[in-house]
């Protein structure tokens, strides 16, 4: 019954956590090491849809978000250049650029593009720019945002390097996502930061992660009886009964995780403490089977949170939990994270609980 | 200053609403008159993202949400049936059946696919829906969540017909959008409900609208000065000054929206007033111009809802918005309706609009 009243809450909120995390992990992958930035409050689905994406990206990799409620609530850094609508606020753009360097001097980004981006945003930058810097400020920088941006940055680069302000960032923005950021960066453009919005919160591509809640087991008279959902669409047949995963790695990388049967646990620590071969069951194929032996590590994954009513859990902050999403990034091997046709990584079941899904079937067919 | 701080707010709203409002009317409009019920809140972001949706399906054709605080909030029918973990959690999938129907017999639709549909799951209904019958019940059914929905439905709908529960509707779910529905239409699916959950409230194919905020004038000594976004991309040239919209009828469908300086509204109403003809020009190609004559009523769009820090607007309840947007889709001629290159509906400038864009994007050049 508890289960029943928890599943939409917990499915809504790790479903799209999950994949807006994913997909900024995609995108921050693409850029190869330039900075991330979350600006996509305006495409989100509702103000808290926004805090949910603005939370992920950051998990995801991201630097900051333009996002100032949940810098206010998450404590993301906030970041964000000014609006057109400023600049079209006041009489010129060199005007509308000298009042914001004014105002923000320690994190002046000049939006270059509302006229003309070559011939007078950039030069009118440039002015405002060389200003800041005699006062010592060494962080600022210009954007753009629409045009052929691999274009314009390297013009915008030569520009601002001719005219002594090699410090200065240039940000860009516009219908990004990890394939354009790709290409980009195999034109070598000279980008230091990515404004990510739209594609970024709606996970534009492939914009559900479809996890579901399924019935493993009912206890009845203090003992787990497995129960199974069969379906005419294989991976829709669920694996019965209480289970766990263990990881294998190698000295470098990931290489598969293993779902396994709770009361497993014990003989298949004793396997693992002496590293013995694992054998691995595609969770639907029964035919597939994989002997794993070269690993060196394990660990399990599942933390219990709750247990009989009690919080079991000391939950982390949300900069450890960006951090040790990178150290996770960072065992998987790169093949995982081409963008286009990656490797799949690999989900296995043990024999055991194969047989016990197959005999289960089997019942109710 | 105002705009500003309302901005993101505005849009995060108008944008996602808007979306979902006219993904649910694609799907709707393909179920040729059939219910369409929104299951989204597992893919939803975030519980407000899940409501937003709610909201905005409802408005654009749905008869009901399965997101129960949806109900309570905006007052939506609630409906949805019953979970693959209540079958599971019974020692038969018929005594789970006979509890719901003891349990809900007003709302029973039973889900059929948890172990086989056409051998256990049916006739199971087909049992424990006959007792609901001979109760005096008129309202029932069964639901169908994977497999070949065609086949199953024409299965299913021959089986229960020969159990005389022709009365008994069929729901029908599993990653459904309009183009699935239409087909499963184009082949005389005899299904009576839609469950739309993932497609629909992330408006899957095109998870965004962009709609944006520049600034178009601002006021000087009481009087508004034109402003104006100039871009590389011309779709990114904003349409300057204060406007207003016209919409035109013919005596059946929508014509076309004509975009006006609101200084022109006056010598606009007597042309319109007297039926002269209109010339409409394109907001981007200025070589395009169309004259329109044959309308016979016309509609000013826009709404003051605050002026002066004072609301000056009802506001409509959920459901007059909802049968609103039905008699607005009817106006819609079906070829802008249609799913797949849909004819573009026009939207266009008035010559004097047109003539102070083109003027002021001289005077940037």
């Amino acid at each position: 019954m508890e289960a029943q009243l928890l599943e939409s809450f917990l499915l809504n909120v790790i479903n799209f956590q999950t994949l807006i995390a994913t997909k900024t992990a995609r995108i921050v992958e693409a850029t190869r090491g330039r900075a991330v930035l979350e600006f996509g409050l305006r495409r989100a689905q509702g103000i808290d849809g926004a805090l949910s994406a603005a939370r992920a990206s950051f998990i995801g990799g991201t630097v900051g978000t333009s996002n100032t409620f949940a810098g206010k609530i998450f404590g993301i850094p906030v970041n964000g250049t000014m609006a057109h609508s400023w600049i079209m606020a006041f009489k010129s753009e060199l005007e509308s650029f000298k009042k914001y360097a004014e105002l923000y001097p320690e994190t002046t980004i000049l939006l270059v593009d509302t006229y003309d981006t070559l011939k007078k945003g950039i030069p009118c930058s440039i002015k405002v720019l060389k200003k800041l810097k005699k006062q010592g400020i060494k962080r600022f920088g210009i954007r753009l945002d629409s045009g052929d941006l691999e274009y314009l940055s390297k013009q915008g680069r030569r520009m601002l390097d001719k005219a002594g302000l090699k410090e200065a960032k240039i940000v860009v923005s516009n219908e990004l996502n990890e394939y354009i950021i790709d290409e980009l960066m195999n034109k070598d453009a000279p980008i230091d930061f990515f404004g990510v919005g739209t594609h970024l919160v709606t996970a534009q591509g492939d914009p559900s992660l479809s996890g579901v809640f399924k019935l493993v087991a009912k206890k009845e008279n203090g003992k787990y009886i497995p129960s199974i959902k069969v379906s005419n669409n294989p991976e829709k047949t669920t694996n019965p009964h209480v289970k766990n995963v263990a990881r294998l790695y190698n000295r470098q990388f990931m290489i598969g995780d293993l779902i396994f049967l709770e009361k497993e646990k014990k003989s298949l620590k004793k396997r693992i403490d002496t590293l013995k071969p694992l054998a691995f069951h595609h969770p639907e194929y029964d035919y597939q089977s994989l002997k794993v032996d070269k690993y060196c590590r394990t660990k399990f994954l599942l933390n219990n949170i709750v247990c009989n009513g009690k919080l079991k859990y000391k939950f982390p902050s949300l900069k450890e939990i960006q951090q040790k999403t990178r150290r996770n990034l960072k065992k998987l091997h790169p093949s995982y994270k081409r963008l286009l046709n990656p490797h799949i990584y690999k989900v296995s079941i043990t024999k055991k609980l194969m047989d016990l899904k197959l005999s289960m079937i089997k019942q109710y067919q």
